[in-house]
């Protein structure tokens, strides 16, 4: 209707009339309200970008730890500590802490390495990750199924629970933080009602550059793994 | 092209045209472009939406039931019973329905607790999550392998198919019904060849609300835990 | 203040000021910088529907995989079978290629049906999918721990890495090749510290399509299956 406005007769009314309908879809109201839409949209579109990063994390995340599992079972250690952030940390079995990559790099390669008749599987199972709000760090619960011995010598079977810290250095994710409780470790032939074996508190010839951070016992002793994340339902 | 159709001679031509000019960009056709396109972006933006939606609730149920089975290891029951929707109903083992909340964490409760010498591990495996059209319910296919005994006594392994759902109240993922199927149960001692451990089918000192939906036999009887999907391929 | 350069005095004038001042919020500046909104928008859609696109895929490979495992389990074969695309390849434990669904279920088929007393877990774990820039073909690193065995005859526990590819056909994700490279198989009554179990290298009455792709020896021999990704963080 804003074309009555500023109607008139004759050739220069025909002419701003004729005029004003091209306007007629294209008002200051009808513009304000495509512009209004336009900056709704934009703000969506950034919210979803946010989102459809967090799903690439976590698949970037999950994909890592899995990673680092198959390298740890080959004993493909330098594969294996390129996983690492610069100044990550690795805690395994209350050893004490190792600090940067050089050091977890020293810590993986006395865990010996790919021979005859040596089995090392360490599954990477049952993932809870969550990611920090600003999308740069992210913590995850894991656990591994671990198979371990040599050919004529000892077999065990062991459990561990992770709970380690992922940074994003610029658009790659890396591990910040492995700490591995060992839950249990028995001997194959004994089973977990007739024992378990003792977790070694030191390695030899390798101090570690921090103490333990949590001191615990593993089976048969209680003990239970703290937990990077609130009750998911309860949020306490 | 517009501005020709009012083009005219003179100062007052020269108006026209030069306002004609200024709407080049904005015609009545252009306008009605640039409004189809902010339509057509609305409705992709909100199919982004819920499609982000969907991988977020993915991720959700797949910690949430991780988180179940990391609460289950260590009997922390009352954090077990809070994943669960207030009318959710546990069914295990062909022990019969335990409906509700409260009687789902009297269920839970019963299992024992955390004590010295006791492994109650229940890894939370192999998902096949399969999310509602409308996004308020989804259904999970996992699998537990279960290690559990007490020092000095019996050592198991076991495993187990879950048919579970969940619901969203409002933004959080519920467990809604969880569903165990024990398919086998053997003495660590003697292995799956040798024969395997009888579920009991009834719990000291407490009866379920309603009877078991699906009567099995779990190993060495021949039973199929229902899929709740169809083949995830022809679709049958 | 484009309403100032084709400003004037009078009647006219007004009218054309009046038809200016409708135009204010809809210059040919504004305009365009709302269609270059709009382009930017929906060239951000786009990307963000590839975005979606790879994480619904992720989630399809995931649930197929698992699906997969749900069905070796059971002898569901024709289930499995129909898992695969037409031209897809199945490679297990050496035992040669065999190419397209027909050979395929006949290979599956042969290994054996749902029986009293038979246990044939396969679990599906540990995933590495990598989906290709295209969206069209993805590959995935899995592992398979494996239970088997019949009541009064053997029991074993065996470990297998997979490295699979996926094609997407139409909107659906098939296998298009599974190679499975069976790492150790042991008798569960003498674990890994007192031999393993030889894998057949050949199945009575079933001859291959094509010769093994890679020749390996299972524990206790050394051999690390082939990655199909670069390191996750190194690219290397």
């Amino acid at each position: 209707m804003e074309q009555r406005k500023y109607g008139g007769r004759g050739t220069k009314g025909a002419l701003v009339i004729g005029l004003a309908a091209a306007l007629s879809a294209c008002s200051a109201t009808d513009e304000a309200g495509t512009n209004a839409k336009v900056a709704a949209l934009e703000s969506q579109v950034a919210a979803l970008q946010q989102r459809a990063t967090r799903a690439d994390d976590y698949i970037a995340i999950a994909n890592l730890q899995a990673a680092y599992g198959y390298y740890v079972d080959k004993s493909r250690w330098d594969d294996a500590s390129d996983l690492f952030s610069t100044d990550a940390t690795l805690e395994i079995a209350g050893r004490g802490q190792f600090i940067g990559k050089p050091r977890i790099s020293e810590y993986l390669h006395q865990l010996g390495s790919l021979e005859y008749g040596r089995l090392f599987n360490h599954m990477q199972l049952q993932p809870v990750i969550n990611i920090a709000p600003d999308g740069r760090s992210a913590q995850g619960r894991w656990r591994s199924l671990m198979q371990v011995g040599h050919l004529g010598k000892e077999a065990r079977w062991g459990e561990a629970t992770y709970e380690n810290e992922y940074v994003k250095d610029g658009d790659v994710w890396k591990i910040s933080k492995l700490h591995s409780f060992i839950t249990f470790y028995v001997e194959y032939d004994r089973g977990w009602n007739k024992g378990a074996v003792a977790l070694p508190k030191h390695l030899e010839g390798l101090e570690p550059d921090k103490e333990t951070t949590v001191k615990y016992g593993a089976f048969p002793e209680v003990f239970v793994p703290p937990y990077h994340y609130p009750n998911p339902v309860t949020g306490k």
